[in-house]
């Protein structure tokens, strides 16, 4: 199967670590397309950065269907731009948030969320209550990391979030803790061992759903609102999505 | 006061319908703008439409600040891009979804939306839910009917709210109705005198909150989660966004 | 338009306080009539105090009826007897605490409430509960001040308002501050200083959205179960309520 | 014990009704005082009603703690002035909406209410969401039936009462019928026997948790939010509050 | 009235301790009969007890109805089978944790939980989520007593008990104090006084609970989802389930 | 890998047609062990059967922890002994009611449930709102059809679920349906084709869930409330769960 992985920053180490993390986790039969889009920010830390990105997430699902993608990933912590891709394809599409969420609540009764700045824990906030894991979630800690960080000052940034970590695993009676960012996707190991709870981290539990709704050959549902958008005009830079139709 | 309402769609007609609507019921000092992005969707009907509307409805945020506004509104009924919005203005934010619910909570216990087109119920109900009024609201109810045609084929449109305003005033146990569209703008007067309750529109209640927030000096907090964003990069066709910085 | 502010309490010190609160941040057209009940408690600090407040309310409701009244306010943060108080008449009622609520979730994505005494918070709470804002407010904290302080030892209640709001704002990761009493409607500017938050006020904030309410033409439902009570015998001292019938 | 068993309303007839069926139900050593207020409505059909209803119940309290009363029940099935009346005492008090309520979710997972007007739905909505019974209550069923006729016309009325349970039977999924009105004391076994479902009425189930409480002494919290209000001046009518102290 | 009192686990002294205390608070008229399973864990303090446990109680509720019971009580903090048990008969069943939440809400606003080992307060807010007091309750401590520990090292375990009772009276912002373990249930007086709080105890609780149940003639409904189980058969070791049909 | 598909009833052709349903769609090296306990009832339609099914779901996890089982599904829709199963082992268990609530929350935002009895709707409710998808499932439906009608006549038994399918589709605005019933999970394309929406069905999303898990080398958190349980003694006939210790 396809599986395009959706990076909606632009920065390209972080589409690089990702498709990595994504390629290794992957099953055999599992093609991992590692992408980003053409334009946008270079990383995504508050909802105007989200706003902006989720435009090139639409645009990699459009590219996605010219080339029969089987599954889509969103691969930022706040799910940018998920409904709206859905309505763009019959291939199911899992945001990050999403799919770290559902596998926590599976070996947990209670988990953590440990991101990287204290203003996304909003987003964070709003993605558990629309999806059912409020209750799930006992806290959503912040490491005060900026996103790229990660990159370019990852020992420090690290350190940091094991300590959240091990603050969230000694106070906040938790089984599992979540890690809140893409970024993230090739520390869970290190975590892990660290920490000494069960990490779940999105890109990876991403593949694993996509892979498994494909094989269960579930996708996206095209009856009611996530049905394909009514065909219509755009006007100025967005013209290209004017008059869409389904591929099928 | 300076009120920049953005219709997040590219279609002028709606756009001086509802600027109309506004400038109809705003206090004498009250100077509306109306505005719209320019470059989007013709009309919102969709997550997809919304994702790129939100966009424009940023650029309309910059836009206003540059020109020292006041306060903003979005106005179109699910709110696209509103908490983005508030991250780039210490003025006041309103969307017209969330106008028309708080206003509607104020005078009665309970409502129901009547929207265009059904496979937008769920904007409405992931709305009503992150706001607070789920519990207030009965029922979203949908006249099926695309946006344009409130445009185009404005008398039929008419008789179909009506009809289901007539349903919900009958079945619902409520006191009041929300019209779901900012492109119903115009239409409070007929609707509210054929239904037989009291209607509330979000345009226009946008306004008057948009101006008791001005009144009382409030604007978005700039503490916390609704900070400026942190300025960055942003390649290709959102390289204006580079490096974003408030205006003071 | 008339707007009558009423203070539910029956300390004259505190009426006049609030009404010049009302007065100063009210539009031009805007004329305050600030009362209270003949009879009642001389401040309101718990669930009982309330109780026989609220009749009191209804007679100022019903004196502002017989006087031609655009608007309702009712001044104390606990809204005693706000239901009620809409059943009576055709124009808007707003409650001090709603108000405040409404106003702070529009300005900010998550806030904290300062009020007097520890025993009220119970109050404000079942009171979020009620309204939808439950999620909006991380805490209710208490200056542990009793009500009358704000007017005989106000600058010794302010300071502890201010350490209270300070530490809100440390601690609770919010982006506003709710004021939980209408005796601080003069105290708003210092302690928005102070603690360098929004602080949102209810008298104000109440004033604000009873001006965009009668702008908008929109009154309390008499639809369903905000609809005039039907008329009965009342015995004893609540004679003079029997055969009550609407203005019209 | 003494079991004081205030009926907010002062049609004295009705006090009657609710006095004997309380009567037959307790237990051997419980003595039945079944008073009304001096003053007040004759029925309790409205948010106003309700709220001039509350000062007389707090009266019933303040005399029966002169009396040595051992518990209290608030006989009206929006439980007016309950958490007011908890204040005055040590005692235990209960409302009848909450009486049936509870004991209704010990024999049925879901259960549906049967009111009078369908007016007063709000007032149980808001009383079962405050309580934490939101979800096990299908539905509020009105009867349209006045409060008095219960009185007056008690065989039409009676019949409207069985047809709404029968429905609720056919179309609610549930396993019981709570009675919403405390003039429905004496009907219980007439409409069980006619439904054929468990029928819970407030009065009767009232009577039996206040007897459980104090067999188990437990009576109203003085820590916190219940503890004695703080004495202070109370004017005109009700100067006769002014400097209430506890009675021990 | 014959009462079974089941203590779901096998520790005789424990059955002889909750029997005791019953039978201390139970009404003259009231009878009751501790039993215990004939096979199962010594005490409950797991998902998997309470499992194992819960076939035991079912067993217990069936020699119950040979013997013609009017009702039941199941003695373990985590209600155990509750449902399942009230399937199998007409009589009420009770569990004791949901007895004292109910009790709780009667007397206080808030109350928290004082639990014996931390990894069963998740059965705990499982439970309050369940039966609607997740609101109610302010917080589940756990004093990390092993429950045998009540039993053989008693004054050591009150004295952990009445120490975490303290930090939530001071800490919890609550009016009453749940006790979150059958074998507490001759420690109430003890922990009241030196705590100075209201303590509900849940095997008290639900003898008084069940009394009043039995008093209003209300029984466990079966009509919907309680009603008897359909006879089928059962295999190996639990054929003597097989065929179960109703006493009457 | 290992995974271990535990029918907790005792009827070996439906034991036979899950085993089928889940190894056609298990991963090339994913080896498919189904399994029934020893002793329980031949289907689970009600609390009582669910409980004494339990029982035998722990005997399966401990069988299947003694030949290295690297992930469990329990397959029956009330998930039965779930929380208990996952303190038996590291590895991770599934139910299949938890599972297709999952995956029907990811291709749509709003499905419904068709199960077999309306009597067991009530186990349904229960799962959604512990799990925190109460919001996504617009209605819980009961073809009303016996468990074993499901093998013995499983003609008449698919046309009513797809009779209730397509109810659902037409009147529930609704993106996919869940099958209630682990007996179903052979009957997925037949009803897919019907109905015109996805079908999620349990068995196969679980063995998916359980591939993903285990490709994530994430197991049930044995960190706080899902440890292993202490070891204890146990009487009777449950004596073989004595002194209980962890393979490793």
């Amino acid at each position: 199967m396809q599986l395009r992985l959706i990076n909606p920053n632009t920065t390209a180490g972080m589409t690089a670590t990702i498709g990595e993390a994504a390629t290794r986790i992957a099953a055999p039969g599992t093609h991992i397309i590692a992408t980003q889009p053409a334009a946008g920010p270079v990383s995504i830390e508050s909802h105007f950065d989200e706003a902006v990105a989720a435009v090139g997430v639409q645009e990699e699902i459009l590219a996605g269907e010219r080339e029969g993608t089987d599954a889509y990933i969103i691969a930022c912590f706040g799910d940018p731009g998920l409904l709206a891709a859905r309505e763009l394809t019959r291939a199911p599409v899992i945001g990050i948030a999403e799919a770290a969420f559902h596998m926590a609540s599976l070996i947990s009764t209670r988990f953590s969320v440990v991101t990287t700045l204290g203003r996304t824990a909003i987003i964070a906030e709003h993605l558990l209550a629309q999806y059912g894991f409020a209750h799930h979630c006992r806290r959503v800690r912040a490491a005060e990391i900026p996103v790229l960080d990660l990159e370019e000052d990852g020992e420090a940034a690290v350190a940091r979030i094991i300590d959240e970590g091990r603050r969230a695993k000694a106070e906040d009676g938790i089984g599992a803790i979540v890690l809140g960012c893409g970024g993230m996707a090739d520390l869970t190991a290190e975590i892990t061992e660290a920490v000494g709870l069960p990490v779940v981290e999105g890109v990876t539990a991403a593949v694993k759903l996509a892979e498994a709704l494909v094989g269960l050959r579930l996708g996206t549902s095209k009856h009611g609102d996530l049905a394909f958008p009514r065909p219509k005009a755009f006007t100025g830079r967005f013209e290209h999505f004017s008059g869409l139709t389904p591929a099928a």
